[in-house]
């Protein structure tokens, strides 16, 4: 390297990162995969005092607000709160019925969560309650080993417990700091999953609309269009003209607050209306007695104590785990989905795995006061947004609007045609399928589109479980796929800057290097692409060889400047490639390796082959401008070299031909 | 940007990369993922005669090599393949216990697959027959439903048809092209695995080595300890001694072959010779009626067809199928390893995919002519390379060897003691107990020795094959886990020049840029760690906040050099960045996008909002250079407005109070 120096030239050195001992770094990694929030950064430089008050206030995040709470903020909370008990109370009794439960632990699970939720979250705009994406899989799931009209006391206890089950696996996903386990549902997943659901929901409440009684208990699309078709004598035309009319009217006023979003308390009373005006003609026509089916009576009271319901051992405990898991992961997506979004709007932070643990305890204490599995809603917790929603005193608000009529009012809902409830439900779902979402991801990946159509299509043709987990099988795949199969690109030279690029993407600006080969690895080494990396760099050298009939590559340089980590097995790649590389005449050049596999590579390297000063340097340029000059100094060696031999050979011929020989 | 112009700098435009359409794209990539090698390279431009012979070049390699064979090569082979078979005939015996099969299957095993691999395989080096783990695998997953005393000829059934599922198994990854789903098979899991099955191995043979006749047929540690102990009145001190003596020869010839490789032949002969010394012992001394077990005899002449045996119903079908998968997983593994050793030390290279299909058809055809899973053996290749072997003729010799053996020999091994095998089986795994290898794990990366610990402790405590499940599903998990937080960096500037590099790296000369927060992505950014950069990044922004009372950053600067690809939810991750860090009152940049990344970005960004000029960057330099320039700019405009503002409102200060009341 002596010569840079004597030309002046300034190649900067590479060197391994700061010593850090190996618990430091093990405690690093730890922090950084379970503790990026970083949540006991506020704690820092306290008084023990404030310490205790910050503490509390982590846990109970009312203890937060409330003290600041005003009754400005109160008469925003109250209309907010009156405005979504219009739209929970239809659709806790609508969504029960499409978990396959008595429409009482709808309003039941619209009482007690939200109380504890405005207590644990720390959301202000959440509107808490029973949801119709996890109410269809814990009715779906469950179905499958008993059926809820034969042993309904055995359905609602399996209810219970797998809402227990759910939110004991929400809390401790929160507790142990797993929160990203969620974020592998992508959007894609979710787009076609909540349209593939929707779909599924819309047609089962065919039955209600149609009036059929024997229906299959199976969710897929077959099942329920033969269903459908082959029970025609059951349709009945009171149910459909009325299902038709009031569906209509939900749409309309659907469309209405879409369009003018000032508007949105008439989608949001419109289900309130709806009951109220259909209640009101099947009580004055006695429809109920002409073929219209209702609710029926419906206890008085407030929720009664579920615990004893819980079953801990039995045959369906497995069943009763595994739907805990799935709906309390669903409920988990959309709760804390929601819950980013209306934060990013309102620019509020929401915490991950805090809300886990306050949705957790939310459905642990709900399991045992016979509430169902509930969630934060994106439908209402928008209309509580619009409403003008300023804290969770919402939800306090709403929690006591269906406590007054769980006290009061249930006589009233006796008859309430069942029709009207799938109407809601219809109307409710519809708003899951998002058609221009789904364009623009199949405008910017296809392969994100393709995970969208496997989760729609496994949903509506298999089973709502099973669609989903094969979506998040193939999102996983492609991770994989891609770990496997990194992206290696050639860089050319800017002219006349020290700037090096894709030579196939600046196409225009960038020209080769003569005598170098400069590859860029884009992804971190591992186990998963080390032979891969391996034959696709020797096949880069091939490709260079044949492009020129006489090579004129000396170097090839390795640009590890996206090369983020490296494991055992991928540091064999190094040794491999020097070999490989060495034996064609060529020789290896490392680029700006970064920190850790600086590190690793001088632990494995012991004869500091890969580490020697003039094969390593920090950037492309340099390397180039300095490898260039020995290229130039040594070529006029060489070219000394053979004079000197030539020299020799005439002198002393005979010599020459016998160590030839001896070879 | 006009006013860099002015001052003369140059910065160069990022540009999306030339347009290709979805198909070519797909097609690439897909190209990419199945066909990195490019078969059919050497195919273009060629005449089609030429074409032809490639062609069936490629199907046979032999027709590649055997035009050139020679004499000289021939003699170098001889040698080398009839050491291989003083080696195979010992071993295949012993394997074929281990599976829990007659030995005279081993020996069927060592005659047709190496035939059938020296017209298909691509080595030179490769001595193919029955392997240790694989037969280990393979008798330990069967007798989970069939016991081989009991019903032997059910037994030898299912191994030949799990043999049969192993080779079609193989063969349709080599021509699916799906051979790297071995490579997640990393060092570290086969490591610990190897050394488990060792260990298990070993302990096994105590069985034969003492002499016991009633052992436990699981194969974890604690039931064949229990059994070693419970058993232990039917120890036979004849069986011992003999065990011991045999024991400490081989694993001394072993010892020398190691510290001199020269001596190689010692530990190849030494099996040979101690089966034929023992033999004579027990025949001279009548040993086997006085308690030494004997193998008895063996049918003479060669492997009798076997595909009427092969079962495609019944309830082992499920059984049989996964036997196959997993030794063939496993045996391909060991045999593409081994061959891509040795063809890295003799500088040729080995075809995967090719050489899937040559052993997945090797044991197709194995299975129907008594033959049991087989591949290329680590400890004969081994030997054969030192031998001298130059082409698979090797494997020919060896295989008219075991002819010969199988035709004539056969009534010699009748009095061949059972302590024998046992004996060479635990020399022969010894060898697969890789300490230094693991050490070395050990010091270079901690995550892949926990791997390795997995491996080795689920196979001695649990199963064979949960061992190597878990191992693999650790391995897997380890990537998933560095997708999901993938690391961001904050960059520094090394002065007098335009390179930025990790800060906390290049500690001693790196210095942050004032007014600027630089953030390197070092990973592809993907719904798996969208959330999690998000709140990283504006965690930097906090953290840099606090660092100085007034913060005085201005731009965040993100280097996206690292990022090879992005997905649909990855994408979203600028725009809510963007709309974070406007909030305070930051700007976003980007700098360098790499090819896919730009596409995608501009496809879905159609306000445009992160395409402008003045946020998109070739380089870090450049964007700190221009935005540098353009604050003072801004500094001086604003020293200018306030200024006028001032004066203004001098002149006109009622009506200032008028509009901030009006907001």
């Amino acid at each position: 390297m002596h010569h840079c120096m004597e030309m002046g030239m300034d190649v900067h050195k590479v060197v391994p990162p700061p010593y850090r001992s190996t618990f430091q770094k093990l405690k690093t990694k730890f922090k950084e995969t379970f503790f990026p929030d970083d949540p006991l950064h506020q704690f820092k430089g306290q008084t023990s005092k404030k310490k205790w008050i910050l503490g509390a206030q982590y846990v109970f995040p009312i203890l937060e607000w409330g003290p600041n709470y005003s009754f400005k903020l109160f008469k925003s909370d109250i209309v907010s709160g009156l405005t979504i008990a219009s739209l929970a109370i239809p659709q806790g009794i609508s969504y029960a019925k499409l978990a396959n439960l008595p429409a009482i632990v709808g309003l039941y699970s619209s009482f007690v969560p939200p109380l504890l939720y405005a207590i644990l979250g720390s959301s202000r705009d959440l509107a808490v309650g029973p949801v119709s994406i996890a109410s269809l899989i814990m009715g779906s799931m469950l179905m499958q080993e008993v059926s809820p009209s034969k042993e309904p006391v055995l359905f609602l206890q399996l209810a219970f417990t797998s809402t227990f089950f759910a939110g004991i696996f929400q809390a401790s996903l929160g507790f142990l700091r797993l929160g990203f386990i969620i974020d592998f549902l992508s959007k894609a997943t979710l787009i076609g999953f909540m349209a593939g659901a929707a779909v599924i929901v819309s047609l089962q409440q065919l039955k209600s609309l149609l009036g059929i009684k024997d229906f299959t208990k199976k969710m897929a699309l077959i099942p329920v269009l033969t269903s459908v078709f082959q029970e025609r004598r059951e349709w009945s035309w009171q149910t459909i003209l009325m299902g038709c009319c009031f569906l209509a009217l939900l749409l309309l006023s659907r469309h209405i607050s879409m369009k003018k979003p000032k508007l949105f308390w008439v989608s949001a009373g419109a289900p309130l209306v709806s009951v109220i005006l259909s209640t009101l003609i099947v009580f004055a026509f006695k429809a109920n007695s002409h073929g219209i089916s209702v609710i029926g009576e419906l206890p008085k009271g407030l929720n009664p104590p579920s615990w004893n319901m819980l079953q801990f051992k039995g045959s369906h405990l497995v069943l009763a785990i595994k739907t805990g898991i799935t709906t309390g992961v669903i409920a988990l997506t959309e709760g804390i989905a929601v819950g980013r979004t209306f934060a990013a709007i309102k620019d509020y932070r929401v915490d991950g795995n805090k809300e886990m643990i306050a949705i957790g305890l939310m459905n642990i204490v709900g399991s045992s006061t016979s509430c169902y599995i509930t969630t934060g809603s994106f439908s209402r917790s928008a209309v509580n947004h619009n409403a003008g929603a300023k804290t969770a005193v919402s939800n306090i608000v709403m929690s006591v609007a269906v406590m007054v009529t769980l006290l009061f009012l249930m006589p009233l809902f006796q008859y309430t045609p069942n029709v009207i409830l799938g109407a809601i439900i219809v109307t409710a779902v519809a708003g899951l399928i998002d058609i221009p979402a789904a364009y623009h991801i199949w405008k910017v990946d296809k392969y994100d589109f393709i995970v969208l159509v496997c989760a729609f299509l496994g949903v509506i043709f298999i089973s709502v479980q099973e669609g989903l987990a094969i979506a998040v099988g193939i999102s996983v795949f492609k991770i994989l796929l891609q770990v496997t199969r990194p992206r290696t690109v050639v860089l050319g030279n800017i002219p006349g800057t020290d700037i090096f690029r894709d030579l196939q993407h600046y196409k225009e600006s960038t020209v080769s290097v003569p005598g170098f080969l400069i590859i860029s690895i884009e992804a971190a080494i591992n186990f998963a692409n080390t032979t891969y990396l391996n034959e696709r760099i020797l096949r880069w050298i091939e490709e260079e060889d044949e492009g020129e009939k006489h090579s004129s590559v000396r170097y090839v340089i390795i640009d590890m400047t996206a090369v983020s980590t490296i494991d055992t097995t991928g540091i064999t790649l190094f040794g491999d490639l020097r070999k490989a590389i060495t034996k064609r005449g060529l020789e290896l050049v490392l680029v700006n390796p970064l920190a850790e596999v600086m590190e690793k590579l001088q632990k494995a390297d012991e004869s500091n082959e890969l580490m020697r000063p003039d094969t390593l340097y920090l950037t492309v340029g340099e390397a180039v401008a300095s490898l260039s000059m020995s290229m130039k100094n040594q070529a006029s060696n060489i070219y000394n070299e053979e004079m000197q031999k030539q020299q020799q050979q005439q002198e002393e011929k005979p010599n020459v031909i016998d160590s030839s020989q001896s070879e």
